[in-house]
């Protein structure tokens, strides 16, 4: 028997039968033999929302506003759920934020909050790295949210008819084992289906797109004096019912690449 | 002789030998009996910087960062260079920003200014379509720049070689044939070297990404009052050396679309 690999999300509409028939025929692995990638490798969009909870909002600068802060990371940010992260040359500010994932599963336009659950193809756990200084420094979030390997996301994807009642799934992460971040789902200040409606008044949402929702208080920016992440940190971002995922805080050349090639 | 279609941006070390061996080998058609498509279909990354002309920053609201300020487009917003611009049901604050638009050719990570040029694939004309009341309710620009539609891209992909001096080069935008932008390339406050330089600071730039690298004064938005786009408008974006392309402003339906497949 052969490994089959699937594309479930081109293929969204036969996804059950897909993992029923895979549940069945397709060979086994011990998890401990396999290195798991990022379940969505090249995302589409990467769209993350910004102070999505009020005690985290509270701990930024307390500002909360009254309509959705949309940012982007970038598909280069993407890494896989054990690898390391990268601190950059450029800065030392590097701060974690945990986060519930969304993963789009259909073609969604103007989508009403009621049915935006038709359009969820899964959830995976995430982190949302950020350079606080780059973040800081102009009003866009972009560059600070974009450095190469600063989304690692993973370590399934889950189909939502895996989890019981995604309000309740609690958010943690751990830096070197101290819990920092512990938040619900249901605290989020826009649900993820208002998230969804938003986003689609404006743009098609795609089969493999992912979504941030927000990350709960405890942020390294939140303490006083600021608690950031140094080389050699232990980072852990941990979803019930979705799993966990560790890297460790990395530091980067700084060399300069120019290549054809990606992996130069 | 069969029509070659070659992915020229995956090549891009061969691509003089390939655009040569096109010159004498491929078929030829008439420009009128072919119908142009964006060049880059599918861009990984659409980034694009705010205010990098005096002038413009001084019609939005006069202040000029000092840092460049990114912000991105997204894949969906991308669209043919003579393709209809969609005015959204949620806005009637439809504005237009001609701009060139820079194709990354090489990976590049670290990119210092000097060598910047060694990344770029070539120039495009493009249209950074916005919906001022969305851009201005958040910090971040994400969906006031981000409907579908919204990011025209074409004529043609125009190779670095064929432009004399870039930094020559005049941008123009017309609504119902009055001149409304004319602003020249080297103008741009943060040069597009520097900005290759900064991108490629944080994120992995590669073959296929493009940068909108800011548009010249004389938007609708800086008008007193403001003169917004309206539906059955026609706006023509022009650069020399590199082309033209229209479009027509066209009401969207607003319609709920939920789908497995891209054209339902």
């Amino acid at each position: 028997m052969s490994t089959s690999i699937v594309d479930i999300i081109r293929n969204w509409e036969d996804t059950r039968t897909i993992l029923e028939r895979a549940q069945n025929d397709a060979p086994k692995y011990a998890l401990s033999t396999v290195k798991l990638h990022a379940p969505i490798p090249r995302p589409v969009k990467v769209m993350a929302i910004a102070k999505n909870y009020a005690a985290h909002a509270a701990e930024m600068n307390g500002e909360v506003s009254p309509v959705q802060n949309w940012f982007c990371k970038q598909v280069t940010s993407i890494n896989d759920p054990f690898a390391p992260v990268m601190m950059p040359v450029v800065s030392d500010q590097l701060d974690y934020e945990a986060e519930l994932v969304v993963v789009i599963g259909k073609y969604g336009r103007n989508v009403p909050a009621n049915r935006a659950h038709e359009i969820i193809g899964g959830y995976m756990a995430g982190c949302d790295y950020t350079i606080r200084d780059w973040q800081k420094a102009v009003p866009n979030f972009t560059m600070g949210k974009g450095f190469d390997s600063h989304a690692p996301i993973g370590p399934y994807l889950v189909t939502p008819d895996e989890i019981e009642n995604i309000e309740n799934v609690r958010i943690r992460c751990y830096v070197n084992d101290e819990l920092r971040q512990d938040g619900c789902v249901k605290d989020m200040m826009f649900s993820i289906a208002d998230q969804i409606a938003h986003l689609s008044a404006a743009m098609t949402l795609e089969p493999g797109d992912i979504i941030f929702t927000g990350t709960p208080a405890g942020v390294g920016q939140g303490f006083k004096p600021p608690r950031y992440l140094k080389v050699g940190d232990q980072v852990r971002v941990e979803i019930d019912e979705i799993g966990a995922m560790s890297a460790e805080i990395m530091a980067e050349s700084g060399e300069c690449v120019i290549s054809t090639s990606k992996h130069a």
